[in-house]
């Protein structure tokens, strides 16, 4: 029972392209970090809050399949939801889609998509996470933070 | 039938740790790609010179486990395979081992391994290619490069 | 006789931060690209229009003053102006800034500065840069692309 | 009284071009750090070892001079020097050098070079720092790890 999509949009930026001319692929890896921030900043926990709290969400597991590359200074939205959780590890799916350039814009830089996914496609994946201290050894979120594990769990 | 592991040692860069205190993940298919790059390059066919006969080799799929995080200053084995391959792509095998600070210097930056992988494994993965022009068109190896491709088909 | 400060927004990114737990300093450099990009697209021109037609404006000289750090999530401000051009050359000013998270948000995410820098001074610094064509060679924009040379001499 | 110039040699990245089909700037800016790591560790003091002892060397000001761009897969060497320095601040220059294809391979990867810099000149800089603690408070290095202030203070 996975959560709603949220959105997030920014531009390609040049030092993300490479000499093939498209955005070097492992930057889809970041943007997909960059939108499990903003999913997380949405709920209202931001991550750096996490952090401070002295909690980690390293990745376990990627997988990602390239469909058509981006390119210098595309209008890109980053999708995110959470696939999956227990109180020991989180999986999101990912989604990386292009809109064109007279697309209207965004009122907000993040916000909760109604419905579905806009825009050509270009990147699709998923992450897999476990819940850490900052000794990287395992923890319960719901014991650790109960005030975001409720945020996470509610329907 | 896979190829042999091809290594490549490297240190880990100051710039690609984060604020968590070990490397950020995306660099990993950085990473992988740089082992791809002197494997291609070991077999006598520089990746540079791909390119310059009109030859890309874009990743369409990767998955990575992240076993346990590099950290600044490590010295780095970067494994590489080819899993698999046909004319029309190839799927390469990696591995990110850690080794210490005293073990024997390689002889070489880049060799091909006698045998197995050595070193803490840190993180593995695969990714898939497929060959195309600089019009990001499908196209078969063994029509636009045989040369190169009878070094990837040698037994 | 230089131009108005121009302002962009964005959050820093962890992937932006090393394991001094602040950012990564090479990429200040960076945003003050993403600022002079945003400048010339605020002037009408997007920097992608101007390498379609066949001219770069590669740096040519950069200096830099790091008077604090900036650190992950902070909300920060590329404010970037002309200080000076010819029909060869251009030099721009770049500071980077940080608003508090409860700053007004900004209405357009690019936009023309009413006025002198807000924000907690971080990094500033100036990059030089001359009008090449593909192969490097330079050329004059007055004559190469007369409409973005108005754009620029306009009072 | 500068100290004589080490050197450091490593090829481009795939990664570290951009669509110009050349290095983007910024990483020099990385290059010249990895030149200094590598200049302490040849003194026998690996900056690893300073950030444990709780002192940290950050970037006060650079200053960069871009001659020619350096190309993927190029073989380049850094070249590092402690240009000044007191018990406060540390001054380094750096030049960013390529050698061609079938130089000489470097005996090792770190070395003094003997006398003047080799190699077509790409982009030459200074980078100035200071001795902070972990609070980002200035220190004086005699006093904080007189034993590195001897290494770098022998003629």
């Amino acid at each position: 029972m996975e959560s709603k999509w949220f959105k997030h949009e920014q531009r390609v930026r040049y030092q993300e392209t490479d000499q093939m001319g498209v955005v070097y692929h492992a930057n889809y890896l970041n943007w997909f970090e960059i939108g499990r921030t903003e999913l997380i900043r949405e709920m209202g926990y931001p991550y750096q809050v996490v952090e401070q709290k002295g909690l980690l969400l390293p990745v376990v597991e990627a997988e990602m399949k390239f469909h058509t590359p981006a390119r210098y200074d595309d209008r890109i939205v980053i999708y995110t939801r959470i696939q999956s959780y227990t109180a020991i590890k989180v999986e999101f799916n990912s989604q990386i889609r292009r809109i064109s350039e007279d697309a209207m814009a965004s009122d907000e830089m993040n916000m909760q998509a109604d419905g579905d996914p806009q825009g050509e496609l270009l990147v699709s994946g998923a992450t897999r996470h476990v819940w850490v201290n900052r000794a990287f050894r395992p923890v319960r979120l719901d014991k650790e933070l109960p005030e975001l594990y409720a945020l996470i769990n509610q329907p």
